[in-house]
């Protein structure tokens, strides 16, 4: 397995199955009345956090806790770069401080990996900009492998804001290597630019049209619309919106019945998903967040677990 | 006991001296060198605040490490709250990572009630709206009894902002059920509609004379008086008020000798208690926030030690 | 060993060399693989920051959770002082609470001289106003003396904004204590007041003209200047404080090969310090960094492990 987990690129097929597989042993953990295990004790993990996040700070911290590692929170604001520091001497001042794993997120696509060339502990990317957020992408495998068994040849359609969708990228990436077959979905303007020279790479399909792609999933991923992005002329309307992209009571009839509703999280209900969806039998959205802890307990484990990688 | 402790009611008389009798049992601990207890080991608490707290956050906070919990700090602001997530979308999340005891405080009047009925943790009320405050009632009734002994046929007054005071409403339901004798005094404007209604069904008596209640008094308790509240001509001026409701030097003569002061703070000094009150002998102010921890322990002991009953 | 560490005053010579000595031995627990020591286990402290700090703050936590104390954050904003509530009152609740430590940095000189005078447990000043920060000092020290062995007969440059530096007072003290020579340097507008004075009391000298000082140097600290001090004409421009007063590549020429480059961050790159200089073999920034979590491990074990002493 690599250092760092950047990018869903840092892991083989290999490595996914290993973590999914730490994870299943994690998850047991988590139902049982003694939640915590020694194995990183007297580790260090900072969680660096540069947006706002409930889900997935807590998530990590969680994860750290019953793990035994000491975490430190630190937020973009209050830090020293509110004084002018850049971002490579606050890392290396925390490097210097004997920090053996840094959990980031960060508003700028690449700033872990820039951070990961110059620390000597293990990065790990909780979200960077539009570019990639890996353990989200493992928590979402988990959650449908643990549904469906093996994802080979399973279809999952991902529908929403690609543009500006980390996720959506880094669940591409991910499915693909678990042999899923990938659809996605977004009006024009939330397309992202080279949609289909990436596409052809990456081995998906993409579309306009939502109700043809429904029916063939096994998984019908929603991602979040950002609300802020909804107005003007050149974005949908909400009303648009739930029209032609929403996974509402209409589309819920053209799925197939043992298929699963995936949503990172956190959900405009009534816009990108109705409640009925959200809430139904078919929903998974809250084993997504229960195998999250999870699933990043075992990235944890797998990458500072190992003897003499201190910094 | 019950499950949750979201109001005074929620518990019995024998309930409440069981919860008081742990609490000095946990009260020993803070004494000593070694406040640790190993009884939470692996149980994971949430604070979950949205309002500012320094007091009963850090109280709660340090009653949670003291019983070796794992706890987790939420703030309103920086949560998926302010990205239009609705309030039982977030809770669902953190019930979902797995979190056992969910400790709120939150604006409104019965927001806790509702986390409940959503929830299979346990959920203790930090304070919701102008409802209710119940680990602030149990810490003012471990204070009277650990210095008066049985609060049976005790006078208790409770004077100041009644219309916004959780506090109140959950001390007289608190000393009812402990068979004191509640007698509250506030100026006009600051009386809770109803009271009539109110006085009779919890039998306690209400007035605007503190002169004439304070002779009768085992404890004086002194409410906070939001400043803000007392510009624009319909409230009493902060001269009018210390006139009529301040626990003034002159009405320290009015208390008995053995009489106590309370107070939950943060205090309005020279408004609606002097620092002769504040400070003097009879003042168990101090010893209110002491047993804070204590009684908090207690709680968190009696709700969430026993076996099976995580989430 | 005094109980409270407030100013390096005090700290005897042999008080200092202890600390020092001690933080030798946390600084080897920091390059194991497990970090954590028994030291401080049931012991609490409170890091209460009423100035925004990655630095300290961070470096006091790790190495409260390196001792296994329990440690409890508190801002100023979010605390019950944003009610109204006095400094006094919210200090008093937080010993109540059981506090045994409490690390304080605080925009007034003499804040913490005053909590001192009220609380019953330890307070360590982690900076107050422009009066001291005296764990800079001794990390400062301590990464000195690493690298030059006795500090006795050596020769201390500090150069940079002293009018407003209370790392600059902690270490012409501290720097005196242990025998070495100080000669400071600022802009006349950046001198504190009285310098002539206090030069005098405290056995350094000071000019205008460092490249005077640096041939002299075995240590060269350069302080951080608050770029929003540079505007209006009083103050030099960043042009001209370069040219006077910054460690500029041509400056680096003037040292002696083997002498060390020092800074408290957070750096100005390109204004008082140029990344030749911060970023060179000479350079020992970080490892105050890295000193910094032992000797802060070395102080509050120093001050809290002691039998007895709990509040």
């Amino acid at each position: 397995m690599n250092k760092h987990l950047l990018s869903i690129n840092d892991l083989t097929a290999a490595d996914i199955t290993q973590i999914l597989d730490t994870a299943v042993q994690m998850h047991e953990v988590q139902h049982r009345d003694i939640k915590k295990l020694p194995t990183l004790r007297g580790r260090t993990v900072v969680n660096f956090f540069f947006e706002d996040s409930t889900r997935t700070r807590g998530s990590f911290e969680l994860a750290e806790k019953w793990l035994s590692a000491d975490s430190l929170n630190m937020a973009g604001k209050g830090s020293s770069l509110s004084k002018g520091e850049s971002l490579r001497d606050t890392v290396m001042n925390l490097q210097a401080m004997g920090v053996d794993g840094f959990v980031i997120r960060h508003m700028s696509s690449g700033a872990q990996q820039q951070i990961a060339s110059w620390v000597s502990g293990v990065v790990i990317n909780a979200g960077d900009g539009t570019h990639e957020h890996p353990t989200q992408a493992l928590l979402d495998a988990y959650t449908m492998r643990r549904e469906l068994g093996d994802l080979d040849g399973r279809h999952v359609v991902i529908c929403g804001d690609l543009r500006h969708s980390r996720v959506f990228r880094s669940n591409v990436l991910c499915l693909a290597k678990l042999g899923a077959t990938v659809s996605v979905v977004a009006p024009p303007t939330l397309m992202p630019d080279g949609i289909r020279t990436w596409a052809e790479r990456d081995g998906f399909t993409w579309s306009h049209d939502f109700d043809a792609e429904i029916p063939k999933a096994d998984v019908v991923m929603m991602l979040r619309v950002q609300k802020e992005r909804m107005s003007g002329g050149f974005f949908p309307t909400p009303r648009e919106y739930i029209a032609g992209f929403g996974l509402t009571p209409r589309r819920l009839e053209l799925m197939r019945d043992d298929a699963l509703i995936c949503h990172p999280g956190p959900m405009n209900r009534g816009l990108e998903i109705s409640s009925d969806a959200a809430d139904g039998a078919r929903s998974v959205i809250l084993d997504q967040v229960s195998g999250g802890v999870a699933v990043r307990m075992s990235v944890l484990y797998h990458l500072l677990a190992g003897e003499g990688e201190t910094a």
